[in-house]
C-alpha cells in the first residue's frame, strides 16, 4: 500500500513476454503449427537459464568474500539446491519438445538458418561461470565458440572468463579449511597411514584366503596392487602434479584433501553444510551432463544424420561435449580415494570440539 | 537460405524476453533475492499457458467444422496429448516455487499489491475455452471474476464465452456419432437390456449365495438396488433431464451415449482415435484439477491464514474452485454405467464392418 | 571376499519377489491383461512404503534420545529428504496406473472383493508414526480403521499408537530449544512487542494515506484489525489453550514459539539444520496430502459413482481424509504469524554467539 | 462375490514381498542404513522390469500373427505407451538412489561381491526381446554376458534369442504394408523422383543466390552434394545392401521404405496408429539409452575410478553399451531421408481411399 498498485499483467511484463513468440514460418509463408512449440520450449529454457544464472551469481558472491560467513553457507546451499530443481524441470522439457516430429521440424527448419542453440549466450555464460575453461571446451568447426555470439554477449562471456568462476572460488575456499592441520593433527599424513594399513590388511587376507582359487587370488592381488598404485599417485605431491600437468586433475591438491576431509567427517556440525554444498555441486554437474546428453539424443532423432542449422555435425559435437564439459569431475573422482568407515582415523577430541557449536560447551 | 539469416537471439526475441524480469523490491527499495524466482516461475506459467491455448485453439478449430475430417482426429489427439505433457511439467514448477519460504515471500509481498493470480487472463481464457461456464464458477468476493482483468482481456474472455467451447464442440461431435442407430441396431436399447439382465443375474446369484450371512446378503442386495436405481435414472429420458436441470449432469444424453459406446467398442478401428480423444480430455481435466489443488496447498503454506494479495481468502476460494471448475466431470462419471466386458452386447457384423478400413475388404 | 559370494538374483530375493504377482483373474478364469499392472503398481507402493517407514524409524530413533546429538541432525534431515524424493516418485506412479482404463479395471474388479487399499497396514502405520491420532482420523463406515487389518498388523499399529510419534518427538525437541530465554533475552516478549509496533505503524500509515478511498481505508483497517486479533489469540496463553481445546491447534505453545524462532533466525549456524528439518516435515505432509488427493481423483475416474471394493463410498471418504489427515498443519500456519524481516528484532550478540561454531572464536 | 474373499495383503503377496529385503550388512555384521535403500531401489527396478516384459510380450504376441488384426494395433500402442511411462518413472529412481553417498555405499559394498547389475536377467531379456542381437552387444570381460547368469535364466535368454524379437516382427509387419505398390502407384519410385527434383531445385537456388559469398556458396553446394550422396546410397539397392553388410543399417530396405511411407502419410486413418507405434518404439529405445547413460553416471559417482562389484571397469563398459545397445537406430535415421512437406508427392485418390473407413464411403 506504500507503493502504487500494480496489476498482475504489468508486474509480469506479460505484454512484452507474450508478444515475443513470432514464428518465422508465419512471416515468410504459412504458419507451421509446431514452430510455436519450438519457440516456447526454447524461450522457457532461456527464462530458466536466466534464473539459474541469477542463483549462481548469488552463490559466487558468497564465495567471493575473503572469508565466507558461516551464516551464508546455508543460503548458498539452498540456492544451489534450487538450481538442481530447475535443472530437473528443464530436462523434462525435452520430452515435450519430442512431441514434435522430425517431419514437423523439417517444415520450418529452413526459416531458422543459421540460428542454433550454439548461439545461446546464457548457456555459454553458465558453463563459464561454473568454471569451464576455454582450453577444456570441445572444439567446434575450428572456431572459438564465442565467434557465433553477438558482440554484447561476447563481452559478457569475456568478462566472466576473466573473473573467478565458482570452481575457482570453491577451490580457494576448500584450501582455507581450517581443521586439516590443527593442534598437532595432520589429516593427510594420518589418512595416508590408514590407507596403507588398510591395503596391507586386505592383502594378507587375500593371501591367506583358502576359498580363492590361485587364479582368483592372483587377479584379486592385481586389483589390490592397482588400488595401491592409484593411492600412491594421489599421496605423492610430485605424482599428483604430474597428473595435473597431464590434465587428469584440475583441482589443487590442498582443495582435494579438504573435500575428502569434509566427505569423511561430514557429520561434525561445522562440516554438515559444506558437505551439502559439495553434494549439490556434483548434482549440478551431473544434471548439466544429463541435459547435454538428452539434447544430443533429441537432435539425432530430429535430424538423423543431417547437418544442424548452425552448420555443425550436431550430434557428434554434442556427444563429445557431453563429458568434456564437466566442471567438477575431480570431485566425482573423490570416491576413488575412500576407504571403509571402520578404517577411518578418529579425529582428536580437540579438533572435533572446534567443529561444534558454542552453546553446548 | 531463401530468407534473410537470423540469429538465435533475435529468433527467440531474447532481448524482450530477458528484459521482462523487473523485481518491484529493487525498484522500491532493495532487491529481495527470491522475488526473481517468483517472477520467473509465473512468467514460465504464462508462457506455457499461451502454448496450451495455442494447442487448444487448433483442436477447437478441428471440431468447429460441421463434419470433422477423420484425418484431423489424430492431429487433435496429439495436440491434446501435448497439453497433458505441458500440464505435467508446470505442476512440477510448484515444487520449485516452494523452495521459496514464507519468510522470503513476505519480504516482497507488499510490493505486489493488489496483483494476484486471479488476474491471469490466460488461465481464465483456458478455463472458458475448455468449457467452464460463468454460472459454474466459484464466486469470489461476489464479483464476476473478469472485473479484475484488464479491459482488453475482458473482451477476449467475453468473446470466448460467446463462442462454442471445446466442451460444446465435442458434445456436438459425439451426438453425430453415426453407429449408434444403424441398420436396425439400436445401441441404447440393446445396452439397456444387457444391463438389466446383468443386474438380474447378479441378484439371483446373491440371493442363492449360502456363503453370505443374512446381514451381508441384505447389504449386498441394497447395493445392487442402488446400482439399479442409478442406471434407471440414466436410462429414462425424463429422469436424465431432471438430473440435468439440477446440475448433476451437463452433457446431453445423446453425447453421453456416444461416449459410452466409444468407451465400450474402442478397439474398432474407427473408434480408436475417438477413444484416445476422450481419454486425453479426462487427463486434461484431471491435471487442471491437480494444478488447482497443489496451488491451493502452496498458497496455504506461504500465507498461512493470511489474506491473499488479491484480497481473497486465498486458500478457501482455491479449494472450492478445485472441484467446481472441472469441465468434463460427466465423462468421469461414465464409469458408473459400465458393466463387465463379458456382458457387453456384440455388435452386428454389418455395423462393425462400417468401422473398418476399406483396404481389407 | 570375507563373506560367501552372492548372486545378484539371490541378494535381491528375486525368486520371492518375482513370484508374488498372481492375478486372480488368471486363477478364476482368464487372465485380464491389466490386472498385472494393478498388482505391480500396488506392490511398488508397498515396497516404497516399507522404505519410507525404514527412514522414518531412523529419524524417530534420533529424536527419541533425551538430548539429540547435533551430529545426528544432518542425518535425520537427509533421511527426511529421501522420504520426500520417494513421495514424489510414487505420486508419479498414479499416472502409470491411469493408463489402465475403467473398462479394464471392471474386468477383474470383482475378483478383488473385499480387498482394498483401506487394508494397507503400512500406509496406516506411516500415518500413525508421523503422528496422526485416532481421534483425528476421518471415520469410515463407522468402524475404527484397524478392524479391517489383519490381527498381526493391528498389533503393529496399536504399538505405534502407544509409542511417541514423530510429531510428539519433534514437539518435545522444539520445546527444549535453548535460545528462546537466555541471558536476559525473552524471545516471545520481544517478538510480541515487535508485532504490536509493526501493526501500529501499519495502522497509522493507512489512516494517513490519502491515496485510499474511504471504502478502501475502512476495508484495509478491518483487515489490520483481523490480523491483530489473530496475533492476540496467539500471544495470550489462555486464548491459545482455548484454540487447542477446540482442536484449532494441536502443537504446544512452547514448540510453536521455537518453530517460529527457528524460521526467523534460520541463518544462524545452530539453526540451519533445524530449519531444514522443519521444512522437510512440511514437504512430507504436503506430499502425503497430494498423494491422497491424486488417489481420490483416480478412484473417481475408475469407479465413477460406484462403491469401492472395500465397501466404502470411495471418493467421498478419500476426499475428506485428504485434509483431515494432515499432521503438521500447525507448522503450515506459522506463516500467519510472520512479520517482515525489517521488523524482526535483532538477537543480542551474546545469544547469537552461542549459536556459532567454536573454531572461529 | 463368486470367488472366495481375499485380503489386500494376501492379494498382493505382501508377506513374500516385504520379507525379501535382507541386508547383507545386518547378516555379516551391523546393519548399514543405506543398504536398505540400495535393495529397495533395485527390487523396484526388477518389479518394473517384469511389468515391462509383460507388456512387451503382449505386443510381441500381437505382431506374431501372420496378419495383424487392425483392432489389436491400438492395444499394442497403448501397451508400448505404458512401457514409456514406466521407463520415465524408473529413470527418476536414479535420483533417489543418489541420495546414498559413495561413503555409505562403500560401507556395505564388500558384502555384495560379486553380485552386480550385470547379472540382471530381466534386463538382458528385455534387451533381447526388443531385438538386441548377441553380435551387437558390447563385449564385457571377453565373455558372453549370459555366463554370469543363473542356468535357468540363461535358458530363458537362449529361448528369447531363438524367437523372433519385437524388431524382427515389426520389420516383417512393415514389409507387409499394402499401400506402397498399389493400382499402378509405386511409392519408392515416386519418392525418389520427388527427392531428386527437390535437390535439383535447391541447387539452382544456391547457384543463383547473390546473397551468398563464393565461400558460402561452395560450402552450401558441398553440403547439398553430401545430401545427394546420402540419398543415392539409400535409393540404390546394391548400395543399401553394402551398408547393411557393413552394419550401418540392420533393417531391411522394404521395412525402411514402409516406415518412411507411414511417417510421411501418417494422417491417413489407416496409418495413424502405425505412426503412433513407430513413435513409441523410438521413445522406448531412447529411454533405454537414457537409462543406461544415467546409470553410467551414477556408477561413476559412487565408485570413482574403482572396479565394479561384478569385476568390470564399470563406467567404461556402461558408457560403450549406452549407444551400442540401441535397437531401432535405423528408425531414428529415417529423418535423414525426409524432404519438406511441400515437396512430398500426393497420393493417388485410389490409394488414399483404401486407407479410409468404410462408413463414410
Amino acid at each position: 500500500m506504500k507503493h502504487p498498485p500494480i496489476h498482475y499483467s504489468d508486474y509480469l511484463g506479460l505484454e512484452k513476454l507474450l508478444s515475443a513468440q513470432n514464428p518465422r514460418s508465419a512471416q515468410y509463408g504459412k504458419l507451421v503449427h509446431d514452430e510455436m512449440l519450438f519457440i516456447t520450449v526454447h524461450q522457457a529454457y532461456e527464462l530458466w537459464f536466466k534464473q539459474i544464472l541469477f542463483e549462481l551469481d548469488s552463490v559466487i558472491k558468497v564465495f567471493s568474500e575473503p572469508s565466507v560467513d558461516d551464516r551464508e553457507i546455508a543460503l548458498a546451499v539452498s540456492h544451489l539446491q534450487r538450481i538442481v530443481e530447475i535443472q530437473k524441470l528443464i530436462i523434462g522439457q525435452i520430452d515435450i519438445l519430442e512431441t514434435m516430429t522430425p517431419m514437423d521440424f523439417l517444415e520450418f527448419r529452413d526459416f531458422l538458418f543459421p540460428a542454433s542453440g550454439f548461439q545461446s549466450h546464457q548457456w555459454r555464460l553458465l558453463e563459464t561461470k561454473l568454471g569451464l575453461k576455454l582450453q577444456h571446451r570441445q572444439h567446434f568447426n575450428d572456431e572459438a565458440f564465442f565467434k557465433v555470439l553477438k558482440p554484447e554477449h561476447q563481452q559478457q562471456i569475456q568478462q566472466a572468463m576473466q573473473s573467478p568462476s565458482l570452481f575457482d572460488l570453491v577451490e580457494a575456499w576448500l584450501e582455507r579449511t581450517p581443521f586439516l592441520k590443527m593442534a598437532g593433527f595432520d589429516f593427510w599424513q594420518t589418512y595416508k597411514n590408514a590407507v596403507l594399513e588398510y591395503l596391507q590388511v586386505e592383502q594378507s587376507f587375500v593371501e591367506k584366503n583358502s576359498r580363492l582359487s590361485p587364479t582368483e587370488k592372483e587377479k584379486t592381488l592385481q586389483q589390490l596392487q592397482m588400488g595401491r598404485d592409484t593411492f600412491q599417485k594421489f599421496f605423492e605431491k610430485k605424482e599428483y602434479e604430474a597428473m595435473q600437468a597431464q590434465g587428469q586433475f584440475r583441482i589443487s591438491a590442498a582443495a582435494l584433501h579438504a573435500a575428502l576431509f569434509i566427505q569423511i567427517y561430514r557429520s561434525e556440525p561445522a562440516l554438515q553444510l559444506p558437505f551439502q554444498l559439495i553434494s549439490r555441486l556434483l548434482d549440478i554437474d551431473e544434471k548439466m551432463t544429463e541435459w547435454r546428453y538428452r539434447h544430443a539424443l533429441m537432435v539425432q532423432r530430429m535430424l538423423g544424420k543431417k547437418i544442424g542449422t548452425g552448420g555443425s555435425s550436431g550430434y557428434d559435437y554434442l556427444k563429445s561435449a557431453t563429458e568434456k564439459h564437466k566442471v567438477f569431475s575431480d570431485l566425482f573422482s573423490l570416491s576413488t580415494f575412500l576407504i571403509p568407515r571402520s578404517r577411518i582415523p578418529e579425529l582428536p577430541e580437540e579438533v572435533r570440539k572446534k567443529m561444534h557449536y558454542q552453546y553446548g560447551s
